[in-house]
């Protein structure tokens, strides 16, 4: 018979502590950098727990962690603390070029937006509003248009049905629902075709998935949608500006909430610093990263799965966790900002709030914290990311001016200031909002999801049960990390 | 406004080559080992061309550019030759734990095994063959069982609408059909589960995604299949035995195909050598992999696109091309051979070949190179590779021969020997056969799947246009990339 050891139970049989760190510093699995001696064991340092990612989640664990009293090192592979948060600049102010706004249920950055001094301000919900899909525009007040009656009664049935089988997923098991296997099998696409009776109403929820979860509808399945709406605290709670995810911004930018927090972590901060190497054994973790090498008791990897599974691991990880980070690829988002010297969109009577057909297809005026600046902000999501990510700013900027142009007219064609970040484009998150499964991931693989490998735990929004995605989702996943952290310690 | 260059045409304004030269080697962008002095600039190899992965696709690559003259560094990651080729061993027989099998239309890989003097034997076909799905089961001769008539008629016309649409698909550009979007949006599960008439048919086509994909038929969509059908010349040329893509075998191991092709290339291979970084500028690409830094003109990277992204890229890769990697994961399969002292099923007039329900639901015969001892090849496949490939190969034994059992009676429950490979679990193929694009995937971003970006070209059967995930593809790829490059030398 064959080696009978061979495939057995994760690190039940392997090397002693001394034996890895040993192996460590002497065979090709470590590095230093070039130019620089070699790494020797008296380089490495040792701190209670490696906190990888210094977004909005791995800024919050480290902090929970050293307010615990224990020592950490916050690893960042970029030269900026964020994430998949970012400070921009428009016509002179800062902007969030990532996650920008807060709503009602989440207390996690309720307290952060608090305790940190930060204001929070209205999303302007002032005038009306435009949907502009499959044939049918409508200008509208609040939240809803007045649709007539075939599209109102193809609504309600269809928020019904996404809410009710929602309310039932388990957000910590998705794959545990009766019909998880039923649901994880279908597209949002093919779902949406087949059940929501009108073609407007159909058009309608497939935007609200890219607009949601900025993929295609046909990337996902309905158990997955139905878990990101469960996640979210439901369908029309994330479709919404007022009283839903889209409530407040953060006066100067919600970039600040992560800057702040990593502001107070002082020298555990190393930026510039990706990890190349995480190998455990039975007394530790070893992070080689490109500035240092770091011995540790744990790991908490707060970046996302698509990212987390370009780190090399030693032993490698379980089947189940690679097979899971295969095939849980970020979502595409740009995020444009174009900047006018007055808001005519107001003069004309409308939020600035729009939704359409095209590749940049939902607007949001951006206030520039009450500054007496005023943008607007423009989405590309899914699909349309991939023609426009590889191109310059430049060519993105005349086409989103021509679309705004296209809605509002000739009054938009002059801005005075435009960024933009095509986070699919971005070295270190290569995608955003966050991840979002495959059909049949949920199912095959969910179980290795957000579960630690032995000393490796895993944090960021995208292992978030609850507001998944969200940057409420960062911190209750930073503060569920470092728990299982220092119940271990 | 912003910096007009962000997002601008890739390296288009990049470094010089000294620039990047001279920043791989005093930046933390290369690395040189650890107890070794730091890396000089005379440690760095020229080559012309470095290929990463010594699988059949990087042997075959590496020997096309060492015979048209140019000078080569085959790196490869893992401690042997091979790739998804790899040598076992069952009763004191060399057995192929990766692809094994040869069929007509397959030329590049029927000019390997003559040039390279390797003998292909039949698979046996010999007896009566079962399968047993949905609660019908059927003992036959020859491909197909003797359906009833309803069950005959629905299959007839399922395989002719598979083999009609894979027809028209574009292998090289499978997102240009006129359909693509439509069939790209739906889930094979889906559409199988809508469109094929009989409980057992439906069962039956899902089953066949499941064995030749070895996914879950919810993982990937209609166009994928459709594609995977067309690149094989068809879906019953990929089911069937005689006359299809399982009818031979090569006695003593597909695996020496690659194997000897390597030797060939003397102290050109260079194994145990994982790839860290490919960095490119206007005049060349610089490689670092754990043993060395290698200079070479061009590059091809002859490894999964879910392994080639675990590679850090300088400048970045084209946002179309992370995202298709992201939405670009391998089928998952564990094969597993089991030895007999004789070939009982023969004594019972079976040829081993069954098709049917549960976690090793494909059995075929292994006839040992006709060396009077004899196996069964059992398959786990899809869904059922993530419930055993964690575990140990004791267990996974237990389990199958209990499954030969359930299907033979207790002529099979001695054993005498077994052995297996679970790919999931493998650290540098991390699955099998090949890459399984998910829904939607082809569609949004399959023009970046095998197209180079400036210096660096992709090889491995998952960029092959035919015979994709089988050797043959592999040995195609190579053969395109090979010729890719030298047109650029």
């Amino acid at each position: 018979m064959a080696d009978e050891t061979k495939g057995a139970t994760h690190l039940s049989h392997g090397p002693t502590r001394r034996q890895m760190l040993g192996g460590a510093l002497t065979s090709g699995a470590a590095f230093a950098i070039a130019g620089q001696a070699a790494a020797q064991s008296s380089d490495v340092q040792d701190v209670d727990v490696v906190v990888i990612g210094a977004g909005a989640s791995g800024c919050y664990a480290a902090r929970e962690l050293s307010n615990a009293g224990h020592s950490v090192a916050l690893l960042e592979a970029d030269d900026r603390v964020g994430g998949r948060l970012r400070r921009g600049e428009v016509n002179g102010e800062p902007v969030d070029l990532g996650g920008q706004w807060w709503g009602p249920g989440q207390t996690l950055l309720d307290e952060a937006t608090q305790e940190l001094g930060l204001t929070r301000l209205q999303q302007n919900i002032k005038g009306r509003s435009i949907i502009d899909l499959a044939g049918l525009k409508f200008e509208y007040e609040g939240e809803v248009p007045a649709l007539p009656d075939a599209e109102m009664a193809a609504f309600v049935q269809g928020v019904e049905t996404i809410e009710t089988w929602a309310s039932e997923i388990d957000p910590d098991a998705p794959w545990t629902h009766p019909r998880a296997k039923e649901w994880d099998s279908i597209t949002c696409t093919t779902w949406m075709n087949q059940n929501l009776g009108t073609e407007f109403i159909t058009a309608f929820f497939k935007f609200a998935v890219k607009g949601v979860c900025v993929v295609d509808p046909s990337q996902i399945s309905l158990l997955q949608f139905l878990f990101y709406c469960r996640s979210g605290q439901g369908f029309v709670t994330l479709i919404s500006t007022d009283g839903g995810a889209q409530q407040e911004v953060v006066k100067g930018g919600l970039f600040q909430v992560p800057q702040l927090m990593a502001d107070g972590l002082g020298d555990a901060l190393h930026l510039s610093s990706p990890v190349r190497n995480i190998e455990q054994d039975e007394d530790g973790v070893t992070v080689t990263a490109e500035t240092g090498v770091w011995r540790a008791s744990r790991v908490i990897v707060a970046v996302p799965p698509a990212m987390a599974q370009r780190i090399h691991y030693e032993p490698p990880l379980p089947a189940m966790r690679d097979v899971y980070t295969q095939r849980a690829p970020m979502g595409a988002v740009i995020k444009c900002y174009v900047a006018y010297d007055t808001p005519f969109w107001r003069d004309m009577g409308y939020t600035g709030q729009v939704f359409f057909e095209g590749d940049a297809n939902v607007f949001f005026e951006h206030s520039l914290n009450d500054s007496g600046k005023f943008a607007l902000v423009a989405f590309m999501d899914g699909e349309a990311v991939l023609r426009w990510a590889d191109r310059t700013e430049n060519e993105r900027r005349d086409y989103v001016v021509g679309e705004i142009v296209r809605v509002f007219g000739e009054a938009g064609a002059n801005p005075v200031d435009y960024t933009d970040k095509a986070w699919s484009a971005d070295q270190w998150r290569r995608g955003g909002y966050g991840t979002q499964p495959t059909p049949g991931a949920w199912t095959v693989a969910g179980e290795a999801w957000n579960r630690p490998v032995d000393r490796i735990h895993w944090a960021g929004s995208d292992t978030s049960a609850v507001w998944n995605g969200y940057v409420e989702g960062a911190l209750q996943a930073g503060k569920r990390a470092a728990q299982e952290v220092i119940a271990q310690l």
